[in-house]
């Protein structure tokens, strides 16, 4: 919750400025009205002769689970561009032939996951400061019990299922809160 | 630029926090750190009886051209239901049906753009609060010379051509600052 103005310090108050519909910290001393927005969280799918690369999270939420890698995308680079830095983050993995595969809304938290697809180069990988382990799987050998959130349960799935049929779609989704993740 | 603290008011200090790799704006005072992160821009190409609606804006940037129907995402909404919302609020139509079409980065202003394809339910349409005029569009009406933003005009351009081959793809892109918009 937003208590101050970043611009001038001035406490904020929360109303609906003219011409909006809804709530936002407005600045009474200053006129500086701070937007709040949904995060976007960007991952990628990253192949190798037909194996997954995951990452087993070193750091809360989820620690201990293994996840696709993935982080909050940043000012100044495209979604394809955030994808490839949090694979390499994560696991100093290199990923080219990047396509958006699957996109999920979690509103209940304000995010949006977006998965891309992509090809691990030369295969090579090794945890990132946020990853206890990294390791490519066969998809019968994906640890579906221990999977760190339902994004990446949802894009895993998706991409199983398409990689049987031959043909890769994009894919969209919506997760409600009945569970955590 | 952030300049002080939304949660103590102290001035914040743009400093690389431990574990991270770029500036943010930390508060040395409380320890809250601001973080900011690119905004999602989320739209619909609303479709009726093969004609599309676009919006002519009654605000700037851009005042005068012509758009499809697009805004800032917000808090605890899908994308689907930004797209929709949008279309409601500026052009008083209502959709259904949609399906994510096109992906554009734009980084250099730290945005993204996600345009729906949908339904737009009876034809109905009428000017909202942030647009001169709305109208349905045939394909070879559509208003290539003004229109108000490059992504605007890539998502048309893909649909168009997507249209023709009778087989709707989903698209994405990354737009470089040589041009506005």
């Amino acid at each position: 919750m937003i208590r101050f103005c970043c611009q001038c310090a001035g406490p904020v108050r929360h109303e609906i400025p003219p011409g909006d519909n809804r709530l936002r910290a407005l600045c009474p001393n200053c006129g500086h009205i701070q937007y709040e927005n949904p995060r976007l969280v960007v991952g990628c799918i990253a192949e190798y002769e037909e194996h997954i690369l995951l990452c087993r999270r070193a750091i809360e939420p989820r620690k201990g689970f293994w996840t696709l890698p993935a982080g909050f995308m940043e000012n100044g680079e495209s979604t394809a561009a955030a994808a490839a830095r949090e694979t390499f983050e994560e696991a100093c993995a290199v990923v080219d032939q990047l396509r958006p595969f699957a996109l999920v809304s979690v509103p209940h938290i304000s995010q949006v996951h977006l998965f891309f697809h992509g090809h691990l180069s030369e295969g090579r990988h090794a945890p990132g400061e946020e990853s206890q382990a990294t390791r490519l799987f066969s998809p019968c050998e994906i640890p579906s019990q221990v999977l760190a959130f339902r994004s990446v349960r949802y894009a895993l799935e998706r991409y199983l299922v398409d990689r049987e049929c031959g043909h890769f779609a994009f894919h969209e989704t919506e997760l409600t809160p009945q569970f955590s993740g």
